[in-house]
């Protein structure tokens, strides 16, 4: 302890109350640990690999037949706390418990359990199984609300038939054309909603109204490495990136690699490259959370011996800021346009998306803020660099999403992992923003 | 003209004969040009894609059907001109004309008659199809040669169960460990040797004694494009360049591209482009006409939205000083060792192979030349930057290679292109090449 905290601790004991009982505020209440565990590790046999553990990860893939197993245990699970499940046109999952004041806009709250191909039992399944955990604790403990609360769980969020947040796109009318006749597999998407007991000739009736609910609230895994490097146990998600998509295609021309001298190549790979690290340098390039990143790359022919004479890959830049994501995709083609003559090839460049992002309500961020506060959890904010149902969710009403560590910032695979007892900090934080939130007539 | 030129041009004036047709040497034969290109063209049905005709190249894959058929063909023709195919153990095609001295060696001429997938009707089909032209030409104008004359087709050329030169290795006692026990669309190596006539259980006696002939030469296309920039017609090979290969694996992190700031990435893919680029930078970075190329890559887990974990790719070096070869690989793996530190990523660089290149016999190359010149053909003397069975065979005697130009350096591809005439010319050389090499009792 160096002098300035010896000071400072002797400051904070002068201003401690020297009864400390009296001037607290009652406890909140908390969730059970144990069976919100219990739960998770309930939920992760459905898609787990043949002869494997807990700690192998699942893929429990939209639509997929572990999907479906794993849905009707759910619904099992929302008889069990004394509930009624629905399930909207869209697959989607839902269970109302009332409010004690008629006509109040419920308090909608969940996530989802499908996950990647190879993933792990933490994504979606914390804040789906810590939303069923809030529900079962309020219940349990007699604790009533104002507004109605509905435990959701949206249909298919991880990428599927070419794209993601299938169950809370549908709920926000976010339909993309041609959408229902996409196959995969050889069923068309139109079929696999019928499998998980939706219905795409009557997709409207699972949209929601704008307005219709008072706030939506998504715990999930930070899926990155901030919470854990800085040990702090709740994220308070400032909004969701906005992302924007580009494929590249480069032509150069496929030549003998023994007989064309280095001064004569048209290498796509060598432009390829160079366009790699330009998106690396750019994203780099300015203060902030931006990044930038080329995830795949097909190379043709792709044999040793002949200079590559095409190459097709994907660039995406997000940020918060949808504006910084425009102004990287216009250097980054400014980037491009040098290569190709550097290079002497030929480098198209199409804007094939842009997932917009969504701000959290600030008045939600407070209330999150202050429920940590009120748990003696710490709390930081951060934004979010992966998509979730929250976005779709936002473009109908206030939105708030909370999260917990992942350790080592690892996910989308077997080894992610969240620890025990900060999901049930998560769920704790959670349900404290519920009845916050609950107390007030108006977010806005 | 310059006034330099024209005091040329006066002196070579001064010095001609007044009556040429007395001091000129006699007219040297020259092949039928028309047959050529006929045989060429009958060649070319033999993998043709279906439908198409001979500018849409050939697929005569080594030990495929094509290939089979293309050798019964070849053996009709060889019959039609006279003489009697063989088929050694490996599954090369060979025929002899003896010569008008006993007890000398046989001079060693052709080249080979398979294909890569997706070639063109000149790699191999030139030098093969002008062989037996020569041949065809001595017989039919009854010039007789001191040394016994032997047209040879080596088995299966390109690259194919793993490596190439299979007949001319075979030829040279160049077995690689396990060669006959490869699979390859379920069929084994051996298997496939004994679909095209051969047996590899007598493979030894396809091998020829070191010393067993008085020289091989081949005529080929380039596959570059020196000769068709420099507008001439003959080449004189120097030598066939050595070539190193590598395997590269690049070892990062795979993680979410959303979530993963930039500082935190260990991205496989960053590190590998900086690869392609120093593995091109270190080719340019001295005077000579070595090559460097990364023509293979693999990139996991290959998603748009992940940051690549996982890189492997391939790397060669080429050049005519395999001590130079060797150099650019020291370059190389030091360059990598940064890249890993710089990148946080783990680098691991095999070297797979070398491929010892082989220089042509320096007496055969000044014949060449001479034959050129006989023929009033303008030559220059390049490296061969692509492998041929010249080099296995150069392991046992002496060894020369004529090239004829490619147009636009293509080669491998159905574009692949040379002109009917210089193919001729090319034929012609081949033959004052042998006429002027029977000459000689040893090429020292």
């Amino acid at each position: 302890m160096n002098r300035r905290e010896f000071s400072q601790g002797l400051t904070l004991l002068a201003l401690s109350p020297a009864l400390p009982s009296i001037a607290q505020p009652p406890l909140p209440p908390r969730v059970n640990a144990t069976r919100l565990r219990k739960r998770l590790e309930d939920l992760s046999v459905f898609g787990r690999p043949a002869g494997g553990t807990f700690a192998d990860g699942v893929s429990r893939v939209g639509f997929s037949d572990a999907d479906i197993q794993g849905r009707t245990w759910l619904q099992s699970e929302i008889h069990s706390i004394g509930l009624e499940p629905k399930i909207d046109a869209a697959g989607n999952i839902s269970a109302l418990r009332p409010g004690t004041i008629p006509g109040k806009k419920p308090i909608l709250f969940g996530s989802h359990i499908d996950s990647v191909r190879g993933g792990g039992n933490f994504d979606g399944d914390v804040g789906s199984m810590s939303s069923i955990e809030v529900m079962a604790t309020l219940m349990e403990k007699g604790v009533k609300t104002r507004h109605p609360l509905e435990y959701v769980v949206w249909a298919a969020e991880e990428s599927n038939y070419g794209s993601g947040l299938h169950g809370s796109r549908m709920a926000a009318g976010l339909i993309e054309s041609d959408e229902f006749d996409r196959v995969q597999g050889g069923v068309s998407k139109r079929e696999a909603i019928k499998r998980i007991g939706g219905d795409a000739s009557r997709i409207a009736e699972a949209r929601r109204a704008p307005g219709s609910f008072h706030a939506y609230l998504e715990l999930h895994i930070e899926q990155g490495g901030k919470l854990d490097r800085a040990r702090i146990p709740i994220g308070v998600v400032e909004g969701i990136v906005t992302i924007d998509d580009y494929d590249v295609h480069v032509r150069g021309f496929a030549n003998h690699a023994g007989t064309t001298p280095m001064a004569e190549r048209r290498d796509a790979l060598v432009a390829a490259s160079q366009i790699v690290l330009a998106v690396n340098s750019i994203a780099k390039g300015e203060s902030g959370a931006q990044v930038g990143t080329v995830g795949q790359m097909s190379i043709k022919p792709n044999a040793p011996n002949v200079v590559p004479g095409d190459v097709e890959l994907t660039v995406e830049f997000r940020d918060l800021d949808g504006a910084k994501v425009a102004r990287l995709g216009v250097a980054f083609k400014e980037r491009c346009a040098e290569i190709a003559t550097a290079t002497n090839t030929d480098i198209d460049v199409v804007f094939t998306s842009r997932h917009e992002g969504a701000r959290a309500t600030p008045t939600i961020q407070a209330a999150i803020e202050k429920a940590a506060a009120g748990l003696e959890l710490k709390a930081m904010r951060l934004p979010s660099g992966a998509g979730h149902d929250a976005q779709a969710i936002a473009t109908l009403g206030p939105m708030g999403m909370i999260f917990v560590p992942s350790v080592d910032g690892i996910s989308h695979s077997p080894r992610e992992l969240s620890r025990w007892n900060e999901i049930a900090q998560g769920a704790d934080v959670l349900m404290s923003t519920i009845l916050e939130l609950d107390t007030r007539d108006s977010l806005g």
